[in-house]
């Protein structure tokens, strides 16, 4: 039975620089899929102008989403997973390496038939 | 200030042979996202193997990712949008274009600071 854990988070007070940088982003999702014994498959982004960066992640256990509002110092984070580890590891890692505040808005665990 | 929809949704008795098949993925994303009003900057997906498919869809307004799981004809849905249309629409084309039925399990409308 499919088994998914979707939980999504607002991180707020984020530091602008990282925020705007597409390696800073891939370095944190490299490392937040090797803290949550996920398997990356691959990374695509695009860089808005004059700002605002999307990332999404693939993995072979659904995937990461973050979405940056650096107009409002915050980013949007979009987590499906099918992996072992709670998912909200997710946002302790890019909040610890934003230095924002986050504000879980969903996190369920969604069961199929 | 930021303004987005976040929805996310169960399409359950998907046509096994539309899910697995990522033209049809393709060509239901593009015809989503013209129906939306949305711009679409580029899409990337994975195919399982032995089945299984990820698709996400990066928009000037966000991202649609969709995964199936074909073992329970089911699919995931989630899209974060902040066009000007309500996103549920993306749910009912894809229902429609795949047969299944829809089952909404989170629609929030999610505002900056």
């Amino acid at each position: 039975m499919v088994r998914v854990q979707a939980i999504m988070g607002i991180i707020r007070d984020c530091d602008l620089e990282k925020m705007e940088d597409a390696n800073f982003m891939q370095v944190m999702i490299e490392r937040t899929v090797k803290l949550m014994d996920l398997t990356l498959l691959k990374t695509v982004s695009h860089k808005f102008t004059p700002q605002g960066l999307t990332t999404v992640a693939l993995l072979s256990e659904s995937h990461i989403a973050i979405d940056t509002y650096p107009e409002e110092k915050l980013m949007l984070v979009d987590v499906i997973s099918c992996g072992q580890k709670d998912a909200k590891i997710v946002l302790d890692i890019m909040e610890d390496m934003l230095g924002g505040i986050t504000e879980i808005i969903f996190d369920k665990m969604i069961e199929g038939n």
